[in-house]
């Protein structure tokens, strides 16, 4: 018998399994689940979207079932050039938009198309793990630079930049309601990181997967909006329409989204036309502008449920970020190994992401994530109490 | 403004661009369009595949309409792995069995997991431009192996062995009704193969993307079946269900399938659920099996109509071959570059694939590729009238 794992790409050794382990536990039903992303599926609109895929498969097979365009049905990407006039203020031309299979396509898109192994990839300090992980694939240099309560440092950037030979080709940042932690970059930040990366010829990635889902009507304008000729906008209808088609997007200087569509070719060819089809179709209908205040009282209610929880359960053991918006609280447990405690915390039917992950450079091993999108308030509370028990236990035991 | 283009990979240089240009064509209906694999829409199962998906929306959500893991819904890998058995006479372990997003993401999850920078992959010559493009975004060094009418030249395999000194990493065939020449291997030939291939611990990709579209009933043991130990077959949904969703499978060493669920995390995470649960559905029901013998016939029936037309207008002008199954006639024009003829055949309103994109090593320029999937029998006769007249008038002008 061959050992095929001699056989591998080094960079398969590298590559760390947790989206993984997070995606394994998708469909779990015996555990309190804090891990993962997912939406709740109480927000799917199947009342719509069963109608909609019926109809555009009787009446648009020869569209909706064939292969697409490697940037996007056009129609499509009409659709989607109006939200961004409605969301961002700033309607991107045809040359500057596509559709992609997701988030992380995306940023395995743009990896694959601005990264030689060797250059300098800077990401916020902790940064969302999926990310991470998509730019390694191509052998960069990653660099962290930390967050604070207005996001990413700029300051800290300046001097990392400085310090540095060459420029990094891409800086990675998600402004608002960040993966994993929480926060959200103030505006007078999102001004000065632009005009730094400007001065600097560096391309911006700005993750928006979750800057719909803000529980206030603070204004938060784009990177993209700032910067259409320095930053790539990426973002995800995972969230906010469902998971399973795989839809996101990316906008951004025509040169890059140009190459992004090359890439793409070697990717999935294309992204499915049905599901492009299927959000066109709802986009049209105005049924998102219905749907996202729906969406954003329940995750605000279970964001509320999880900090109330923390208070009661968590006062001398942790510290946490109060989210304002996404899915996510960043908990620092000082003294705990977050990888230990996930092993304990399952033994007691309840999972979350391990921190260390989610750094680039500073492999911190005492924090952890929680998501609180899909979880009941009641089930909230007794995977808090669970939670806090584990961490008592392990810290007795060591 | 600052210039993206002096800020891209290396990579991003050397990518052709020449499905981008294939998959531009898929909705244009102003021509006659001999380029590119696509399966007729008439095929579609559109009377069925409707009703499924509204009842998977409306009764399933939390699975259709959710992430899923990265290696596939365990229900609908069921199914697959039923289906493999059916086809293949060998029913894959659960860990030899994933879904992929199509056949070129299988093919790019390969090559991220097995390919360091420098890796030879063979591949036929010539050979599916998608996978060439695929395998060089990871940096291998190709090399060709040609083909005759038994297919790959397992002797000629041997001797580059022999001469490398190393290993190839991989090596890519496409054994039944091959892209582009539409050649099929032997049986023997298919046995030596493995052997070979074997006893040098190189990997086998087999791609049967055309394996379910041959007009006879002749024995094709699947390289899989005659070698799972050294074999990953990767397959595809788009030529017998639809492309519309984005699915295929990637079946093999246990080792290795592993490796490529951890690659698919960061490219789409995973295919998308609710189209692996339409194909669940439509393969459970039976649906594939009754429509098989349809898309056979129909293509026959085009595929007849082509080599017809190409005696009656290309006799002294090309020589060609006789698909036995699958999309596609492979033709030589010997004197005529077909990257030019494109040009003149466009404005002629006739488009095809130049065959230079599909040779690893010997840069042909005197093939094109001729697919008779989706056009119908009268239009193929036009299109073969206006191509001879091309072909004359580039030669009276050169």
């Amino acid at each position: 018998m061959i050992d095929w794992t001699t056989r591998l790409a080094r960079r398969a050794s590298t590559t760390p399994d947790l989206i993984g382990g997070i995606l394994a536990l998708a469909g779990a039903r015996d555990l309190i689940n804090f891990s993962g992303g997912f939406p709740d599926p109480s927000l799917f609109a199947t009342d719509v979207v069963g109608d909609i895929a019926r109809k555009l498969i009787e009446n648009d097979a020869a569209v909706a079932l064939q292969y697409s365009s490697s940037e996007g049905i056009a129609s499509t990407r009409e659709a989607l050039a109006d939200r961004l006039a409605a969301t961002d203020g700033r309607r991107p031309a045809d040359a500057e938009l596509m559709v992609t299979s997701g988030g992380i396509d995306a940023i395995t898109l743009i990896a694959k198309s601005m990264l030689d192994p060797g250059d300098v990839v800077v990401v916020e300090e902790p940064s969302y793990l999926g990310a991470v992980s998509g730019f390694m694939a191509f052998d960069p240099t990653l660099r962290g630079v930390p967050l604070d309560g207005d996001g990413l440092d700029v300051d800290a950037l300046a001097t990392l930049l400085r310090e540095l030979p060459t420029p990094p080709k891409l800086v990675y940042t998600i402004p608002d309601f960040q993966n994993p932690s929480g926060r959200t970059m103030s505006v007078e930040r999102r001004t000065a990181l632009v005009e730094l990366c400007r001065q600097h010829g560096i391309l911006i990635v700005e993750d928006v997967a979750y800057s719909q889902l803000g529980f206030d009507d603070a204004p938060r304008p784009s990177l993209w909006s700032l910067g259409p000729d320095v930053v790539v906008q990426i973002g995800t209808f995972s969230k906010v329409f469902f998971p399973g088609v795989r839809l996101g997007w990316a906008v951004g200087p025509a040169a890059v989204v140009a190459q992004l569509s090359i890439a793409k070719q070697n990717s999935d060819q294309c992204a499915g036309a049905l599901g492009q089809r299927m959000l066109e179709e709802y986009l049209r209908a105005g049924h998102l502008d219905e749907h996202l205040p729906l969406a954003r009282a329940l995750y605000r209610s279970r964001a509320s449920a999880l900090t109330g929880a923390l208070e009661r359960h968590f006062d001398g053991l942790a510290t946490w970020t109060v989210p304002q918006g996404g899915f996510f609280s960043w908990l620092h447990v000082p003294g705990v190994d977050t990888m230990a405690l996930a092993v304990v915390a399952r033994e007691s039917r309840v999972a979350f992401v391990p921190g260390s992950g989610f750094f680039a450079e500073s492999r911190d091993n005492e924090h952890l994530r929680l998501s609180y999108s899909r979880i009941s308030e009641s089930d909230i509370e007794e995977g808090v109490v669970r939670l806090a028990a584990a961490v008592r236990s392990l810290r007795e035991t060591s």
